[in-house]
């Protein structure tokens, strides 16, 4: 018997999920947002922030490696990294399997998920002993703007572009994180699904096409996230042929550089759908409760 | 503001889809399962049966591509089909694209079906009207059992293996499917989600494997489907190469010789998967409501 059904409320999305919930392990208010800890019968130990789930202990690997080891395969030898959001500690746990990696730095704007992360879901937050690592709560936003350090790769691995992730998603942020990036350097960030916001991930290409020399979309079939058939935006300063440019040998359950040459996205097909969408609402507007 | 909340009843799933439906346009109790039509301010018109949608007029593209093409560009010269399920004329408006097609028959449980496809769905019941398209009531099964016709290409576009789509998941129905398809001939079904049914994939994988020369497992990323990592079980009497054995210029949104050969899910991906599912339990158990 479920302790209580628990229903997403995601503005962002046309279906909402429905969780038969076994426990509610946590349950607290930080200064940014609702954090729980649901446990599942399936999926196991579930992070939700402000009533959306986040990641599962379950199926958390593909959406980390996929927006880990894309890029971070992409250059040729990322020594400093640096991962926004993605407090709950799965992306740079990733970034650490890749040996060139001399520091990691993690900027979330609540560190309270950090603290959740520890607590919850060690097998995340695992990344956080390492000693490259460097955890700075703070807007992601405020800090590229301000910081003085280069980078090799910034991944950005935030919740929907509502809420407090709004500011991740601005002309300023992508030419912040440019002016951040090392010669040859690469970010990539997700941007949501193929099925439910492609006008945002057109809105978002474009944009980074105006920023950065190389820009290419790229996509892996998530369970957790409604709309399914998600997306990650990629742009490099330097060449992105939509190969590893180094052998790719990091520990994964999905990755490897099979899954990394099948999930670019062609041109091609983001027209094709974009046309077959036309006569459907661009977005969704969800009834007033 | 919806007219109703509309949650999903999917034994099968250990997520329910959860849609604020705008209007009920149908509603009936066949002989074999109730039949819903519900409109959504995004999705378009969705066919539900015993409350589980089956397809939406935005997405259902995607589904009857894949289901379609894959097998029919596996096979040189598809010119007698047979689909068994998929009453709605979707899977069997794929087939009509095919040129060498000269006959195609569809066998559904419910011909309800494809009577409420016909009033609501002219955009998938349009297969219906083709002079080479034969609708057959019936049990798949049965269809399989008995027939003396012979076929190049055999779907089964089913839904969840519980209820009326039980009989077509038996080595006896697989071994009848064989028996009826021409030397070279293709079969093809839709196997659920590699997410959340990876045991169900690989009892179909192992069952088809000692019947059939050539086995293979292809997928794509619904939005429809809880899981969504979709995959259809694909296995030949000749040669199966993962290629597009014909220039594959159907119209179509999303398939293209691309998405055939990016479609093919490696065995080591499979095992990959179960390694790592294995902690966690193999099948969703409901609660008691």
């Amino acid at each position: 018997m479920p302790e209580h059904w628990f229903t997403e409320a995601d503005p962002f999305s046309p279906v909402n999920y429905r969780y038969a919930v076994t426990r509610v392990l946590h349950e607290r208010r930080s200064a940014i947002q609702e954090i729980k800890v649901l446990e599942h019968s399936f999926f196991g130990r579930m992070l939700v922030l402000d009533d959306v789930v986040q990641l599962t202990e379950r199926d958390e690997f593909l959406y980390h490696e996929m927006l880990a080891h894309v890029p971070m395969h992409s250059h040729a030898a990322p020594e400093r990294v640096l991962v926004i959001g993605g407090g709950d500690g799965g992306t740079l746990r990733e970034c650490l399997k890749h040996s060139p990696v001399k520091s990691a730095t993690l900027v979330d704007i609540d560190p309270e998920v950090s603290e959740v992360s520890r607590q919850f879901f060690p097998r995340l937050a695992v990344s956080f002993a390492d000693r490259r690592s460097a955890l700075k709560p703070g807007d992601g936003a405020a800090f590229l703007r301000e910081t003085r350090e280069k980078f090799d790769v910034i991944l950005v691995d935030a919740p929907d572009p509502v809420g407090p992730a709004r500011t991740l998603t601005t002309p300023e942020f992508y030419r912040s994180a440019h002016a951040a990036l090392n010669e040859g350097g690469v970010f990539a960030m997700q941007t949501e699904s193929l099925h439910f916001h492609l006008e945002f991930i057109q809105h978002v290409q474009g944009t980074l096409r105006g920023i950065f020399p190389q820009v290419a979309l790229y996509a892996a079939p998530l369970a957790t996230y409604a709309g399914n058939w998600w997306t990650f935006s990629i742009a490099a300063k330097g060449d992105l042929s939509g190969e590893p440019v180094r052998p790719a040998h990091v520990p994964a359950v999905y990755y490897s550089a099979d899954a990394h040459r099948k999930a670019f996205v062609p041109d091609a097909v983001v027209q094709s759908l974009a046309r077959h969408y036309a006569p459907f609402p661009a977005r969704y507007t969800p009834p007033a409760r």
